[in-house]
C-alpha cells in the first residue's frame, strides 16, 4: 500500500522534545514514511529530523520520490486535518476487556482476589485472541498503534494482533502460579522472531506475587540477552511496604540491586517511588510507565510524574486493563497525567501538555523497544493517525497541541494507520476481523465466565 | 415532530436513584416522551415513575396513543441502543471557548488576571452569540442537553440557545467590576419569560469579587421572590480563607447567613468545604455542583462529594468553562467525580457509578430548575440522547451504567434531542446554524483579541 496523504497539517516531534505543526504532504511506500514536504518535485523532504537520527544522511535520502513509480493505491484529501504520530500505549492487559465493568467500585484487595484472579482461571487460549481482538479495536478508535501487554496466551495475543495488523509489544506476567523461566525464554526467542508487528521484553508480573528464586531466573535472563526488564513497580503503597519488610528495600531498589535493571527497561505504575527510586531510574535510563486512570480509580494513588520529569527520566503512559481502567482511551489518559500531577503538586503549572504529548507517543516508543515508531519522519514506520480538527472541540484552533491534551477525544481519530495499512477510518474498521464476530464472541465468554 | 424509537434499550430513573434498563418503544409527541413501552396496542406504558411523581395519575395517561392520530415524522431503529435521559452540564461559561489552549499550565492566578480578565475587556456582545454557539456544538456531541451558564451578554447568550434549540439556565456573574442588582432584577424577569428553552436563577459572581452591599442586595432578590439562589463557592483555599478574614465565616456561612440560600439554589466548585458547610447545604436542600476536570487542571483541589452524597445533598455535575477545563465533556467529568473521589478517600469503593450518573442527570436537572428534564418517563420533556453500544469500549455488555461511567466517550453519542428536536445524529449537527461559519467567527475572534 502506498499512501498519498495531502493538504494536510503534520505534527513534527523536534530534538528538544518539543513539536512544530508543518502544513504540506506524507507519504507513504510499503510500511514506511518515505516524505514528508509541500510535494513539489524535485524539492528535499523538510521534516526528516527524527529524533536522535543522523539528520543530513536522511535529508539526502529524503528528496522526494517520483509518484509515478510509487503509484498510489490511496490519496487522501487531508482537508487541513491534522496528521501525527500513533499513541503508544505502554501498559495494559488488554484480554482482560471480558471483566470490564464487572467488579467496580470495590477495594482493591477485593476486586483482584474475589472477581479477577477466579474468573481469569477460568479463561481459555482461545477466548484471549478474542478479548485481545476486541481491546485492538477500541485502541484504534483512540488513535493507538502500538500496544505493550502482559497477559496469558502470549501466543493468541500475538496471532490477534498479526491478524488484525496491529503492533504489539509483550512481556511477561510470571509469578508464583504461573510460568517458569525456561518459558518465558522460549517465548522472548519466539515472539520477537514471530512477525515484523510483534515483539517480547523481559520481564514479570511484580515482587509481591514472586519469589526470589523466579525473580533470579529473569536476572540472569537479563544478563544473558543484556536485554531490557519490564514489571510492575510500587503501583501501592502496601505493595511497596511489604516488600520493604521481606527485603529492606523498595522493590526498584531489590530489582537494581538484583541486575534486573543493568540493561535498560523500566516499571509500570511508579507510584510510591521514594528518591533512591528516581535515581535510579534515571541513572539506569529506565522508563517510568503511569496509569493515571487505573491508579485513581482503585485508588492506589497520584505518581510522581513532574518529579520524574525533572531529572529527566523517560516517561511513557499506559491505559492499564481495562477491569482496572477501564477504558482504554489516550486522550482521557493524557488530561490525567498532566492534571493529577497538578492535584499532586497543587500547583497548575506543572506538567505542561506538550510533555504529556511527547510521553504518549515518542517516550512511549522509546520504553517499548519501537525506535522507528516514535514520530513522523522519513525512514520511520507509518504509525500515525489524523486527528479531525473540524470538531468543536478542536476550536477555535490556537494551539494545536493543547487542544489534543486537553479537549481532544476518541471522537477526533478520523484515521488510524498502523505499519502502513488503514485499520479505522471514519468509524469504520478494516481489520480483516468481523467486528461483530468480536462483540458476539465477547459477550458469550462474559456469560460462560460468570 | 413527532418521533418513534423502537428497537431500544431505555434507561430508566427509579425514585431510590439507582436505574433499570427496559427494551421496548419510546415516543415523543411534540416536545413531550408521550410513551413508554413495549409498543403493543391498548398497553399501559412501563415507565412511568419519574421521579417525585403521581405514578398512578400518570399510568392513567400513559396508555399507549394511537400512532394513526400522532402521525410520525421520524421512526427510528435504534438497533438495541441506549436512550438515556440527556445529560445537564450545570456550571460552565460557555463563551469562554474564545479563550481555550490560550493559557494553559500556568498558576491559577497568573492565569486569571494576566490572561483572562483583559481579554474578557475587549469582548463585544455579538462575539458572545458564536462563541456560546460553538460551546453547545460540543455539548451536543458529548450528549449535554441543557447548560448552566454564567458569562456575559445574556440575552445574546440566550438567543443563540433558542437559535440552535439548545435548553439554557442562566445566572448572573455580577461582581464589583460588572453589574447592578437592578440590572439582575430585569434579567431575571426577562430571561425567564423569553422562550421555553431560556431560564434565569438568581446568583452573582463570587464573595471575593463581590462587596457586602452588592450581595445585600442579590439577598434582597431572593427575598422579594423567594427564589433559589447559585454562586461560585469555596473553589480555592485562598478565596475560603481570605472570606475568613473578611467576615470571620466562610462563604457558605456568609451567605446562609444574609438569607441568600433561605429558598435553596446552591454553589459551583464547592471544593474547601467544612462540616459546618455541609450541614447549611443538607439542611437547606442545596445543590452543590462539582466541576473536577477544571479543579483538577487549576489545582484548587478535590471536592468532598463522597461526604456530600452521604450527608444527602443533591450533586450535580459541571464542566466549568473551555478555559478552565478546556473541554465541555461530561464523560471525562464523570470519570474524574467518582476517580477524584477514590483517591481523595484512598479508597475504590466510594461514588458508585450509579451515583455519579444520577448526578449527571437527575441531579443536575433538580439543581438547574428544570423537574421536566430529570428523566425518561412519560409527561417528561424529551430531552434525551442515544447512546451507541456497537463500540468496542461498550462491549461487552455487562453493565450498562458502569460502562457509561468509566469507559463512556463522546463517540458513543449517536443521538442528541432536545425538546423533542434531534439536534445532533450520527456526526452530523441540526441546528439553524452553519457549523462552519461557527468555527470561522471563532477563529475571527481569536485573532482579534490576540
Amino acid at each position: 500500500m502506498n499512501t498519498r496523504f495531502y493538504n494536510a497539517k503534520i505534527l513534527v516531534t523536534r530534538e528538544d522534545k518539543s513539536f512544530e505543526i508543518r502544513e504540506g504532504e506524507l507519504w507513504v511506500r510499503g510500511n514506511t514514511i518515505c516524505y514528508i514536504g509541500d510535494g513539489r518535485e524535485g524539492e528535499a523532504a523538510d521534516a526528516v529530523s527524527g529524533i536522535g537520527e543522523a539528520e543530513q544522511a536522511l535529508r539526502e535520502a529524503s528528496r522526494r520520490p517520483d509518484p509515478r513509480e510509487l503509484g498510489w493505491d490511496r490519496e487522501i484529501d487531508a482537508e487541513g486535518n491534522l496528521l501525527m504520530p500513533g499513541f503508544k500505549n505502554a501498559h495494559t492487559h488488554s484480554a482482560m476487556t471480558f471483566l470490564r465493568s464487572s467488579a467496580d467500585d470495590l477495594p482493591l484487595q477485593e476486586w483482584l482476589y474475589e472477581q479477577v484472579f477466579p474468573r481469569e482461571a477460568q479463561l481459555k487460549e482461545e477466548d484471549s485472541y478474542w478479548l485481545t481482538a476486541l481491546a485492538n479495536l477500541e485502541y484504534l478508535t483512540s488513535g493507538i498503534t502500538a500496544q505493550f501487554d502482559m497477559y496469558f496466551f502470549q501466543d493468541m495475543v500475538a496471532k490477534a494482533c498479526v491478524d488484525m495488523g496491529f503492533r504489539v509489544v509483550q512481556t511477561s506476567g510470571l509469578n508464583n502460579f504461573g510460568g517458569t523461566v525456561k518459558e518465558l525464554e522460549e517465548k522472548y526467542l519466539r515472539l520477537n522472531n514471530y512477525h515484523e508487528l510483534s515483539s517480547y521484553i523481559l520481564g514479570f508480573h511484580a515482587e509481591y506475587t514472586t519469589s526470589r528464586e523466579l525473580m533470579e531466573g529473569v536476572a540472569s535472563l537479563v544478563q544473558k540477552y543484556k536485554a531490557p526488564m519490564f514489571v510492575h513497580n510500587s503501583e501501592t503503597k502496601r505493595e511497596t511496604d511489604e516488600c520493604r519488610q521481606r527485603y529492606g528495600m523498595s522493590p526498584t531498589q531489590l530489582f537494581d540491586s538484583m541486575g534486573m535493571y543493568d540493561f535498560g527497561g523500566g516499571g509500570y505504575h511508579c507510584v510510591w517511588f521514594d528518591d533512591a527510586d528516581l535515581d535510579i531510574f534515571a541513572r539506569r535510563g529506565l522508563t517510568a510507565v503511569t496509569n493515571p486512570g487505573s491508579n485513581a480509580k482503585l485508588a492506589s494513588g497520584i505518581a510522581p510524574v513532574d518529579e520524574m520529569r525533572k531529572r529527566g527520566i523517560n516517561l511513557a503512559i499506559g491505559t492499564d486493563g481495562p477491569a482496572s481502567n477501564n477504558c482504554l482511551d489516550m486522550f482521557k489518559e493524557m488530561f490525567l497525567v498532566t492534571s493529577l500531577a497538578k492535584l499532586r503538586a497543587m500547583d497548575a503549572a506543572v506538567m505542561d501538555a506538550n510533555e504529556v504529548l511527547y510521553m504518549a507517543t515518542a517516550g512511549g516508543a522509546k520504553g517499548m523497544g519501537l525506535p522507528d515508531c516514535d514520530c513522523l519522519a522519513v525512514g520511520k514506520k507509518a504509525d500515525l493517525i489524523m486527528i479531525d480538527l473540524k470538531q468543536p472541540n478542536m476550536q477555535p484552533i490556537r494551539n494545536i497541541t493543547k487542544n489534543l491534551v486537553y479537549s481532544g477525544s476518541k471522537q477526533n481519530v478520523k484515521l488510524t494507520m498502523i505499519n502502513g495499512k488503514i485499520l479505522y477510518e471514519d468509524q469504520k474498521f478494516h481489520v480483516n476481523l468481523d467486528t461483530d464476530e468480536i462483540y458476539r464472541k465477547a459477550n458469550e465468554i462474559v456469560e460462560r465466565i460468570k
